[in-house]
Formats: C-alpha cells, sequence, structure tokens
C-alpha cells in the first residue's frame, strides 16, 4: 500500500497544528458525511484519503481521532475568514442581518456547538474575537457537525465590528444577569440595520470593552422568576434560547 | 502537615470512582464555591479539606483536578437519588410539575449542563435511564457549577415513569427532526397534570422504546422555516430551546 508518501503524512498530519493550517491554507475533516459535505459545499477540496486506498497504517498516522474513521479530507481555507478591511465589513453590515459576536470562545467543543446553532438559525455571520479558539483546529470542525461548511465566520477586531453595526444604527446585544426580561423587549429582525449577539468567555463572561458597547443587555429570565437559580446558563446555552428567540418573532 | 493520614487520603481518592461512591454512598465536590454551596444545601457534608491545614501534597492526591484548589469537601449522597419504589414515584407524579427524562446521557459535561439548565428553570425532577453517566461523578459534579445540590435527580426505569406520566394523564414530550413546529403546539404547564420532555442520547437520540412513548412530537423550527440547516441541535441545546419555551408561556 505505497499510495501516500511518507512525506505525504507528514504533511496532512502537521495541518493538526494552527501553523502549518496558517501556513498551508488548508485543514483536515474526517469521516464520510463530513467528506460528502464538504465536497458539496463552496470549499475547494484538495485531496481525499480513503482506507481502503493507503491502508490502515497509514490511515492511523495522518488521522486526528482516536478511531479513525475510513476517509479524510485535505480542505482549503476559504480566504474571507480573517476579514482586515474595514470596507468589505462595512458593505456586508450594511445589508443587515442577524450576527453573532463570539467575545473569545476558548473551547474547541462550544465553539463547534455554538456553529451548529448559528446553522440551524440561520445566522448571517459569525464574527469572532481574535483569540477565539481556531474553527480550523479538527475538534472544533468534528464538533461542527458539518456547519463548517455553511456558517460564515470572521476573524475580526470585535469592538470594531460592534461600533459599526451601531453607526449604521444597528443593535448590540448581551445577556447579563442585570439585563432586561428578554421576553418584554423589543428584538431587530435585522432587516433594516444590522443586529448582533455577543457571547461572553466561558469563565470571564463579556469583557469590559465589549459590554460597553452592548446597546441592549437582555436577560433570561428564570423559572420561577424571582428563583435564585444557577449563577448563570452557560455560553452556547444562553446563545441558543437568545437566537430562538429572535428567529420565533421572526416565523 | 500530618493531619490527614495516609489511609485518609486512599478512602477520598477511591470516591473518583463509582464503585466506591456506591460502597460508602459518598461523593467529593471541590472548591470554595462548590463547597459553600455543599454547606447550604440539603445535603450532609461529611468532611471539609483546606489545603492551609493539610498541606498542598495531601490536597493534590485528594483532588481530581489537575490544578486542585484551596478547599474540597466529601458529602453524602441523598437517599432518593435510586429511586426503586414505583409507589413513591407515582405519589411525586400525581402532584404534576415538569420533568425531564435522561434517555442515557453519557457525556459528563452534558449531564452538568443539562442539570444547570434544570437548575435555570425550575425543573421539579430530572430522571435518568439507568444508563446515564452517574451524577456524582466528578467531572459531572464540577460541570453542574452548584446545580446538583439543588436538582433533584433520580435514576429510574425511564419507560416505567413515561408510562406512568401518561397513566396520570400528563404528557410525554420529545424533539423529532418530523415533529411539529413547538410554536404551534400547547405545552402543558405542569399544574393538572405530569409533563416530562425526554432528551435523547447524544449520538443516537431518543431509543425506539421511548419514542414509542412520547405523546407529543415537537420540532424546534430552523430559520428560514424550509432551510436545509445541521443534521440537528445538540441534546443539551435542543432541551434549553424546548424548556426556555414552556417557561416562557408560564411567565
Amino acid at each position: 500500500m505505497g499510495i501516500i508518501s511518507n512525506n505525504e503524512i507528514k504533511r496532512i498530519k502537521s495541518l493538526q497544528q494552527k501553523k502549518f493550517r496558517d501556513e498551508s491554507g488548508l485543514f483536515v475533516v474526517e469521516g464520510e458525511k463530513m467528506v460528502e459535505e464538504a465536497l458539496h459545499s463552496r470549499f475547494k477540496v484538495e485531496k481525499v484519503c480513503r482506507r481502503d486506498e493507503i491502508g490502515e497504517e497509514a490511515m492511523k498516522r495522518i488521522s486526528a481521532l482516536s478511531s479513525p474513521s475510513p476517509v479524510l479530507a485535505v480542505v482549503q481555507k476559504p480566504d474571507d475568514v480573517y476579514v482586515g478591511d474595514a470596507s468589505e465589513l462595512a458593505v456586508m453590515l450594511s445589508k443587515g442581518g442577524l450576527y453573532l459576536g463570539l467575545d473569545t470562545i476558548r473551547d474547541p467543543g462550544n465553539l463547534g456547538t455554538i456553529l451548529r446553532i448559528a446553522d440551524w438559525f440561520g445566522i448571517d455571520a459569525v464574527f469572532a474575537a481574535r483569540d477565539t479558539v481556531d474553527v480550523f483546529n479538527p475538534k472544533v470542525v468534528q464538533a461542527t457537525m458539518g456547519a463548517v461548511f455553511r456558517v460564515r465566520m470572521h476573524y475580526v477586531d470585535l469592538p470594531e465590528v460592534s461600533r459599526m453595526v451601531l453607526e449604521l444604527g444597528g443593535k448590540v446585544y448581551g445577556t447579563f444577569l442585570d439585563g432586561r426580561n428578554m421576553y418584554a423587549c423589543e428584538l431587530s429582525d435585522g432587516v433594516q440595520s444590522p443586529a448582533m449577539v455577543v457571547i461572553g468567555n466561558e469563565s470571564e463572561g463579556i469583557s469590559d470593552e465589549m459590554a460597553s458597547l452592548v446597546s441592549d443587555r437582555l436577560y433570561i429570565p428564570p423559572y420561577p422568576a424571582d428563583s435564585p437559580g444557577s449563577e448563570s446558563l452557560n455560553a452556547a446555552i444562553a446563545t441558543a434560547i437568545t437566537v430562538a428567540e429572535f428567529r420565533r418573532r421572526m416565523l
């Protein structure tokens, strides 16, 4: 089974590290379903490796999974993930839309879950603070269950994007323990001007800088309304409930 | 710092394993906040170990965390966690209420997240199929952020409990891709008769047996309503959105 060279194995394996993904502009997806989705997405698939062709040993070496699946693909990152140009962002935001703003999500599983939520609820794009975990990290890619191929994701200067949203007459939302009952608030449909829901970091919540740019502080009421309840819901859960409520009103 | 014996260290450490938790009826919580919550809960705290008193080395040995916190407590499991008696359950359910039914959750982090949701939304009790991960597993305990001390949790024969709910004139809900738009459905407030929301396993969803006992199949509409979207939202996310909707209508 000499169909894949040692150098090629090393190259694919290196893509488990961000440094090499950044240098090459490539990342890896694994599993029949994920590879199928990649092939039918806007992403360019550079190469597909099948266990039947390269053998089980080689598959084990290139896989990031503890039990390698029968197929793996090397995929090109789209070139719009690191948007540096403010004018491009301004064009996008001026069309309105409902966006998520990730105020630094560090856990790969959480980012994967958030992308699935964004996919389900048709979020126009996810803006991530630059310190957010890399969406092309193999753990994130697998946790998205394919949403990585459908959701637009941009690493940006998040406070700058928030200011742009506000300057366009849009709204920036965040959930806070001292926010207003979400069900009693007006929630933008993002049609006339953009709306962004900010999601705080897993342990530190929304940063002071981003909190100062939130125009509408929301609160998800516990039940009963006056119960002490948990300290808080986790970031992905609060996001899901909030975004579901935005969309419920638009159905 | 000979204030804690080797045998005591071994005993506390053994509680990381389910076998020893079951034998002793004890479990461990770590961290200032968690220990504080334990002390103010209905749970009996058997012992509190502080780093200041037992020394850093001993603390490292008894802790399940990679960075041990300054305090750890040994806590008694409440004796109502393994409810074997159908008549006790019948009494509980006959009072009505909104319940969750975990159709085998295996991931400790997921169970922790689900307990936080149950806590936030005042769920009357969580019924878990017996194969669900142990709620007193240290990873689950820590992931609950204290909800473990407030939410009633019972390991049960889940199909049996579902039948009891139905026999009492109650409803058993589950989310399915072919369910009915949740926002267009009547949702029980659990006042006259009990209502239970079933949450499926992470990879296999709701089992055939439990699916046959669901009286109301719900669907969380994606946006736009006809979008292909992800295959599904994850179990904890779907639960959060569903339970939030039940409670929104009761506010």
